[in-house]
């Protein structure tokens, strides 16, 4: 228990989700004092607790402390952002009134620059970012279910050009042990771009395809054209990468494609929301890898036409379900 | 009334369906002797006639002169081949028993090199190509309702390097007129290729994009980013058609828009079969295109993908059909 160490930090999870509950859980059950914030689940949690049906074990984490509102949190140290990166024109009000001084935020959120959201908030110098490597999902109120996987790449945010932040890494470094502490598969990283583009080359594909064929990941690969079009995917997203000056080994494709034929098969996060009518990560997952595309004056025209399907898709997903209310 | 005309011609049309119902119906209307062919439908038409609910004024072709198998049918002047592309290597065994020395052959369908199949039974001097720009549905058996359009263009198959046939002309032109005379409305193409290519900038955007969005050509044309990704598309096979020596000017495409924005909200060919649980024509619209592609070093990524997606829905399409009978 950290509880009594005067050199343990207090934590803030903003959105208790399949991510939060699930990293915010292990970091609690560690002993970490940690401050949930569920807009909807908040009074579920504080009865019954928050529950983690885990591959590792089940667990209940109670009491918890939970909030509706970051009005009503105390201040702390470390801010987990794991809202979706729909809602991140939010972040400036959700983590405002929890800021102390040197607070760290850890942004665990699928895409490219999620992290500028916070940095404008808390500056460069104090933002870590984390890849997920995590099949969760929430069944209920307070109720996660972590299904496989878990491991997090955390690494300093250093900007859209990669050349500012890198401040405060004693900090960052005595977060990442308090992850590995709370037994959370983590690894550091040096380079946090190259990590962000090397899941793209995995959330691309996956994400874009499982929805505008509404397959699952094994579905996808148990056809050779969609297949190939999973391949052929991959290399545009390592050559825009590569424009941008991150080299991407032709390995990884071969390993992803290994890695993704062992998965059980899996609904990826993209066709979880596209189902349950919510609006879709384009703008983290798609949108931004094609700012950089077209900065460096790459045509991407497979991730062009994903993005032109998925936001016809994503359109007429949420007028259904506006005309349904 | 052309019966007692010693110059006039025996028709037989080989799939008595929304295309060969609609034109072998209008040719019967004008006087024609037209035998049909109708493998699932023969008894309802030798029973009730073949009934057209046309745009145009409904008919019905009473008695029409229909079989079940081209072996009972006797032997035509021209053969009208009706069938889907998908069945066309049975072209051989359904029209070798009908022909004459010096039959005609005029392959009303749609996409790249359909006329090979007949080409290779009757060699390329005696086939006519057309593309039909027609909106009709076979709505139950001999039983035709035509929606809107359709125009015609015929014209002399001359191979996949447009360099062979052109025999006949003098034939070509009488069947041409007949389709005139029937108020088809017909029109003569000196270059068959080029209006192929024309009509597969159409055919290809939105045949492909209605199975893979689930959407009717004004669903796609109402969203700013897949109307965006028909241009694309379209552009993308001009430049096919460019690098193989076809020109096709840009005004096409705004005019190609344009009559869409105009059409009726319509289910492409392509989207009714595919809901139908019929394999698609993927074959002529898309693989023969690529192969055009591959051959002159035209990437062709879009196209490419839009055929990897159809072959991935086409499969899981047919295999569930079959899990269900």
């Amino acid at each position: 228990m950290n509880m009594t160490d005067p050199n343990s930090r207090t934590y803030a999870v903003i959105g208790t989700g399949a991510v939060g509950g699930y990293y915010g859980g292990l970091l609690a059950k560690s002993g970490q004092r940690v401050h949930f914030l569920s807009r909807s689940d908040h009074a579920v949690i504080r009865q019954h607790g928050l529950r983690i049906d885990s591959r590792d074990g089940d667990y209940v984490i109670q009491p918890a402390s939970v909030f509706a509102s970051s009005e009503d949190m105390p201040k702390c140290d470390v801010i987990l952002v794991c809202i979706k990166t729909t809602a991140n024109a939010n972040v400036r009000e959700l983590i405002e009134p929890i800021l102390k001084e040197d607070s760290l935020v850890v942004v665990l959120q699928n895409g490219l620059f999620v992290e500028e959201a916070a940095s404008q908030v808390v500056g460069y110098d104090r933002v870590v970012g984390g890849c997920c490597f995590l099949c969760s999902t929430k069944v209920g109120p307070g109720h996660v279910h972590h299904i496989d996987y878990g491991r997090v790449v955390l690494g300093a945010y250093r900007g859209k050009g990669n050349d500012q932040g890198g401040g405060h890494a004693g900090q960052m470094q005595r977060v990442f042990r308090d992850f590995v502490d709370a037994r959370i598969e983590a690894s550091w990283s040096e380079n946090l771009l190259a990590d962000r583009w090397k899941k793209l080359m995995w959330n691309i594909p996956y994400n874009g395809l499982s929805v505008v064929l509404d397959a699952s990941t094994s579905d996808v690969m148990g056809q050779p054209h969609s297949r190939q079009l999973v391949r052929d995917i991959m290399v545009e997203v390592q050559q825009i990468a590569s424009a941008s000056g991150i080299a991407i080994d032709d390995s990884l494709i071969e390993k992803l494609i290994r890695d993704t034929d062992a998965m059980v098969p899996y609904d990826s996060s993209m066709r979880v929301d596209y189902r349950m009518r919510r609006g879709m990560e384009l703008e983290a997952i798609f949108e931004m890898p094609l700012e950089v595309a077209r900065h460096w004056g790459h045509p991407a025209p497979r991730l062009t036409m994903l993005s032109q399907q998925l936001r016809f898709l994503d359109a007429r997903n949420l007028a259904t379900k506006k005309a349904d209310e």
